[in-house]
């Protein structure tokens, strides 16, 4: 059964699996206890760090544990903007964050800091320029991604260390969706990451504070892990962490090879074989092994069922499929499609086979969904006396409803002439102008009503 | 080899084990993700939080999992301060907590709130009416740990439980050193615990807030675990947790009577069979498998030191064997001897032979250790013409060298006489007074000197 979300949580490497095992009988004991049983978990803690350490490319003592990657973010950002208060309160990230970073930064203006979310371009990547622009004297820290966890796309994290460095301002990178690839490139200050993600076990994040980068912890006092990361270790899933860790990477290479052609031939074969599809993301600058793509009138929830049911797990990034009602922040901030989306991201030892099966099914299974929501067709030709607007009231209606119920009228009304859509579903703002784009339609622009919104789409001539 | 050390880090249940080997294959994905296995985690997360829920008789809503006990503790009176913000910022913690009160005490004093500390007895019991005295009118929280894990000593939770009703602040309990063998009795508000520390894996604490407790939840959100526990959850370590709890808790009152009389052996043939020792904590209201004893003229880490060459693992108190040449907090507020401290905490399943090699191997253990530091005996009778005072300098020596020159020239002075001891060793200040008391002597007083203090005794007539 094809599991495709590693960038959700792969599953265990094989060497994971044999660490932990090996250092369950070895590692339970206290490692800062001086009778044997501590003195062997503490043997066990060092060579972890050491392996990981050289996997990051960083000295040992640099390295600490935390339970998690999102811990290792939210302590990191706050360690370093704490040592920095005196410089300023100001916190410099890209609009396309883990939710972490984007969350650590609320947090951090609750408290009275402010924060510069810097915009992306179509494909996820910032502009190195751009990210440049948003520092300021009193920017205490920066936050990049290494490569972005909806879509793949890498940033240019070596050019924006380089920007960072030159005008002393500490930059973070979010290295959680590319460790298990290769170290990250350029004189970053602190990078975070989690095993799961590589194939590690879950409870293990990084947090790396270089040498000479000033950082204080915060929260209550913990003389563990060099006072950086608080509680117990739990030493078997870190020595299984490192170990897998030096295991995903002697493999990486030839992995990686294998892995970018399957979903090149993914991206090739949904943008031919399924219609009205938008594949995002760069196309070359990206994963090794994720691919997203939209697909018009369909909604996110329904075709992960479907494809759960024919055996594929995906997730997605429509609105439909979250408990908040909003999509993802990623497609927002890149202005695609966001209603049927679907993310592969293919773990290690994904099968040419598994791809083919699920490129075999996916067509269908839009399809159905399509049928299912009474998808329109092409665009037909205007009736004579076509009126020169429209109004259609898709107000209660969830993505991708507003968008099916303007792409059923537009061909009601004359050329030149306008449709407006009243919707309360936060995806019509994103999906309304990306459909336009699709279609070859302008779109106008959106009023706010007393309840939910007005979208202005002009007919194409 | 008898490991001794239950009260830092059990070794693994037998159950725990399995249930982790099993959840490792079956709960490695994201309980939040909608395809078959997100529901399989999702269903496993269900199970295993109910479960403990069970064990420690709350609604499974009113518990997270939390990354160790620490985090339980730090996230937990963090956010139960925050909530009751308008009452007032004032925190009351007994003064023998754990660490991890402590110093969450210690930040929220730096963040400028107030904290009062509730004294101890000699047994390392709170009385209830001072804890109750100690409630203010802008008290926002209480922190009571239902057993001292040090020393073993059973705290009064249930009664003061009640009076923290009474005056309507909420009652933060620290189980980690009980829940294994038993629930928490009375009608606390809050309760944290640590897996590790009954048979569970490492990586799994619990957080517990009664419905109608005000909790507000502190730095960046998080949607996982209620909002309350941020990151991705540890699942096969969580579930191990759970089951681990649950098979202790079945062979928890048989498994406590067996241990409970293989430490009233220790405490009975170490006071008969150690010459000048101090056997600590409550005799009677206290753990089952927990006991620890300060031995005069023996420095702590020595002990260990050769308690581990002859095969036992223990810990200790004394200010010798930390990072930070202060005793341990526990034993200074008991005002019993630091010196030479031991703690002795069983294992599950324990044998009574490897306590009765303990038994017979520890009193040459102690007795090499004062050979080499010169211990002296009895006092000698006084020589004739003797002084009526004497001044040792022992500045720059570490426990437990300052009590050991005060007792060589004790019988040097004239009844009735004093012996000024200069000493800069913080354990001193402890010990000093502790000695006079086994010893029948009469404590005078410390006076602050430019370099550390002068303790004065005077020799009994």
């Amino acid at each position: 059964m094809p599991y495709f979300d590693a960038a959700s949580a792969a599953p265990l490497h094989p060497v994971a699996h044999q660490a932990l095992l090996a250092s369950l009988d070895e590692g339970w004991a206290d490692p800062a206890r001086l009778y044997r049983e501590g003195r062997r978990a503490r043997m066990l803690l060092d060579a972890a760090r050491e392996a990981a350490a050289e996997a990051v490319g960083c000295r040992p003592d640099e390295l600490v544990f935390t339970p998690s990657g999102t811990h290792a973010v939210h302590t990191g950002i706050a360690g370093a903007l704490a040592a920095r208060r005196r410089v300023g309160r100001h916190l410099v990230t890209s609009a396309v964050e883990h939710s972490s970073v984007l969350h650590s930064a609320a947090a951090h203006e609750a408290d009275g800091g402010s924060a510069t979310e810097v915009p992306v371009g179509r494909t996820g990547a910032v502009a190195a320029r751009d990210f440049a622009a948003a520092l300021r004297p009193d920017t205490a820290l920066a936050c990049l991604q290494s490569a972005n966890h909806e879509v793949g796309t890498l940033q240019p994290v070596a050019e924006v260390a380089q920007q960072c460095r030159e005008v002393g301002v500490p930059l973070l990178v979010d290295a959680a969706q590319s460790l298990g690839w290769g170290p990250v490139d350029g004189d970053w200050s602190l990078l975070t990451a989690s095993a799961h993600k590589w194939g590690g076990p879950a409870g293990v994040g990084l947090l790396v504070v270089r040498k000479g980068v000033r950082y204080a912890p915060q929260g209550p006092a913990d003389e563990r892990e060099a006072g950086r990361s608080p509680g117990f270790v739990n030493l078997p899933a870190v020595v299984a962490a490192a170990a897998s860790l030096r295991a995903v990477r002697a493999e990486a290479d030839e992995e990686a090879a294998r892995l970018r052609e399957l979903v090149e031939r993914i991206r090739a074969r949904v943008a031919a074989d399924v219609p009205d599809v938008e594949v995002v993301g760069d196309p070359v600058d990206r994963l090794p092994h994720l691919v997203t793509f939209s697909c018009l009138y369909v909604d996110g929830e329904s075709l992960l069922h479907a494809l759960d049911g024919a055996g594929f797990s995906v997730s997605s990034g429509s609105s439909c499929t979250s408990s908040t009602l909003t999509p993802s922040h990623v497609l927002r901030a890149m202005g695609v499609l966001s209603e049927g989306n679907v993310r592969v991201s293919l773990p290690r030892g994904t099968r040419e086979a598994e791809v083919a099966d699920f490129l075999a099914a996916l067509p269908g299974a839009v399809a159905g969904v399509r049928e299912r929501l009474g998808a329109p067709g092409a665009v037909p030709a205007a009736p004579s006396a076509a009126p020169a607007s429209l109004t259609v009231d898709a107000l209660g209606k969830r993505c991708p409803l507003p968008v099916i119920e303007l792409a059923k009228v537009i061909g009601d009304v004359a050329p030149g002439g306008t449709v407006t859509v009243l919707a309360d579903d936060v995806a019509a703002r994103l999906d309304i102008p990306a459909w336009c784009e699709m279609r070859g339609q302008e779109y106008v622009g959106e009023e706010e009503r007393a309840q939910g919104s007005a979208y202005v789409v002009r007919r194409a001539k």
